[in-house]
């Protein structure tokens, strides 16, 4: 007989959520030439994280502190809450897992966008959950279909992001704030903020952690440049953060990236620096696909979703163009988003080279008609 | 209503595996003068792990591949076995809670050790399943008494660290493959190798990735001194590790990490040095227990044991004298073997501390009689 795994293991697919840009030039033999698909901030962490880093990889030899204490406080400082209403986990996707784990059980139901976040979609699944999805409606999240659906099918989470991704619509957190007024009281909110940073004032709703059914996630692999070191939190109620003391890896958040969350939060100019540049860059993807005659998404996050125009085979054949040509992008993967290419703000030699290929994909993908 | 918790979740305790050095230096205000209570390695990573790490630091606004490609594939080699037969994950923690998921849910039980590791405990609990416990025979894991146990109660996974923790002693690699024999087929062995480096030849069976119920974990937080940069991994049967695929946190492993282990596996004499280092380290905690009139406990890690000669509550006294004093040091938690405390193999300055605060420590653990 062999090994026994759960029924809900056995069950699950061997798929993976995103295969990263490495896969793909391994089997190229070529590494990308801009790396614009996974809204990394190509402009980097701040120098002051980078020393902070350096300082604690002689220090590795110690575990991280598994309280996360030092960045924590700090959090907690910064958005005026107290400690326990923060925990500070791998990553957004690591929390969210840990998020799935203490709220689904087979048979349980989460809502979220058709087309939204996968990974939030892989740990639902991944714990024998259900997932309802509603559309998005024209290229927003759909915030009154989604508390209807948590309504209708007795939803226990609720995901959203905010500024969304892969499309960049955001949504005005007072009327985030008015919706969250009908959501039914034993649904919890995920609100994803990954990339609230970039978004403009008022995007995210005033924190109120007295809430118990709103659980807001935040990171430092976006705006911070830290992705590589898994780093993220989220702020929430302290019943709802406490309960992730009970299933989290205690050790799991690595001390080097303790050091350098804790270093990116103090440096302010490094972070207006980035907003900044992101500004720039989406200006310059909107005049790209403006100048080859195409519309992009008003985006509040450090991409932007450009139309190209056309349908989904359209648009995946342009991607497949670009990824041939040396730049590593992604796209949305539900109709009638997928008719987009998302393009990662990158430098402007990262732009350069990729509207160098843009053009040359536009027609390599018309002429395949 | 509030938030719907599962069943299992909402019976989980608030309890922490491990409290962490630094709470008990916030709680005290004062920095430990020696650690010596996680079986970290002060004797730090290799030079060129710190390079490389350093070099990661920079590029940390990259996710790191979440293929774990490049350490994957030279550990494959270091090991003689494919990279299907590897799985990369968070540490020995974040892996044994992967396992654990795969394998338990409620009503399912595990076998191992009274007292052994509590992390593998905490995430069978975690997923709603049950223990079932073999008392140490001797010092020793019994490993007849637990391929008994796992008979008799139909267990799908067994957990043995060999050498073992927290006690160092270990079992002879052909020992054990005559057990392995012994084990049902349906059966999952869980072996800890977190402090194999250490152990003499022989400790460690032949690796048999055939065969399809053995699972084999490893470190870089012990020998190669990369603790607070959370990477270790599990060599086992093709289908048994590509399960990890289904639930693990695909891009969990942080960027740094992953360079700082591949340089730190190529740096063979650092390792020797460490080993050396710690062999010397045991000889003398040895020597300081000698001085009392103590006996220790043989020990394949990098840890000794000292049998401080009565019961539990008189080797807690000991032990919280040693933590007044400033040494950080932990213990076995079950009877009989927590009549010692357990001090990690530090430098020559850090035992010197140790051996200033042990005499002190014994003398007010027996005057408090």
């Amino acid at each position: 007989m062999p090994p026994r795994f759960t029924q809900v293991a056995s069950a699950l697919p061997s798929t993976v959520p995103f295969v990263g840009p490495e896969t793909r030039e391994r089997e190229t033999g070529r590494p990308f030439k801009a790396r614009l698909g996974a809204n990394e901030s190509v402009f980097g962490p701040s120098a002051e994280a980078i020393r902070a880093m350096e300082r604690a990889a002689r220090d590795a030899w110690m575990y991280g502190d598994p309280e996360n204490h030092d960045i924590k406080t700090a959090l907690a400082e910064f958005h005026g809450v107290r400690p326990e209403n923060i925990v500070v986990g791998e990553g957004i996707d690591g929390l969210l897992g840990y998020l799935a784990r203490l709220f689904i059980e087979p048979g349980d139901i989460a809502v979220t966008s058709d087309g939204a976040y996968p990974t939030f979609n892989y740990h639902v699944s991944g714990f024998g959950g259900a997932l309802a999805k509603v559309p998005y409606d024209r290229d927003r999240e759909d915030l009154p279909g989604l508390v209807a659906k948590a309504r209708e099918t007795g939803a226990k989470l609720v995901y959203l992001a905010n500024p969304d991704n892969p499309m960049g619509t955001w949504i005005e957190g007072r009327v985030l704030a008015e919706l969250l007024e009908e959501l039914p009281d034993d649904a919890v909110l995920a609100l994803d903020e990954a990339y609230v940073e970039f978004a403009p004032k008022g995007a995210a709703p005033p924190i109120d952690v007295e809430r118990p059914n709103v659980i807001r996630f935040r990171t430092f692999s976006k705006a911070y440049g830290l992705a590589g070191a898994r780093i993220g939190y989220a702020i929430g109620h302290a019943d709802l953060v406490g309960a992730f003391d009970k299933v989290r890896n205690h050790f799991g958040v690595n001390r080097i990236a303790q050091a350098g969350a804790l270093a990116a939060l103090s440096d302010a100019a490094h972070l207006d620096m980035v907003v900044g540049s992101v500004d720039r860059a989406r200006e310059e993807i909107v005049r790209i696909a403006g100048s080859h005659g195409l519309e992009t998404i008003p985006s509040a996050a450090n991409f932007v979703a450009i139309d190209c125009g056309r349908d989904g085979a359209f648009a995946r054949r342009v991607l497949a163009g670009l990824v041939s040509g040396g730049i590593f992008v992604r796209m949305p993967l539900v109709a009638p988003q997928d008719r987009c290419v998302r393009i990662a703000a990158g430098t402007e030699a990262d732009l350069e080279r990729f509207a160098a290929e843009f053009g040359p994909a536009l027609e390599a993908a018309a002429s395949a008609d």
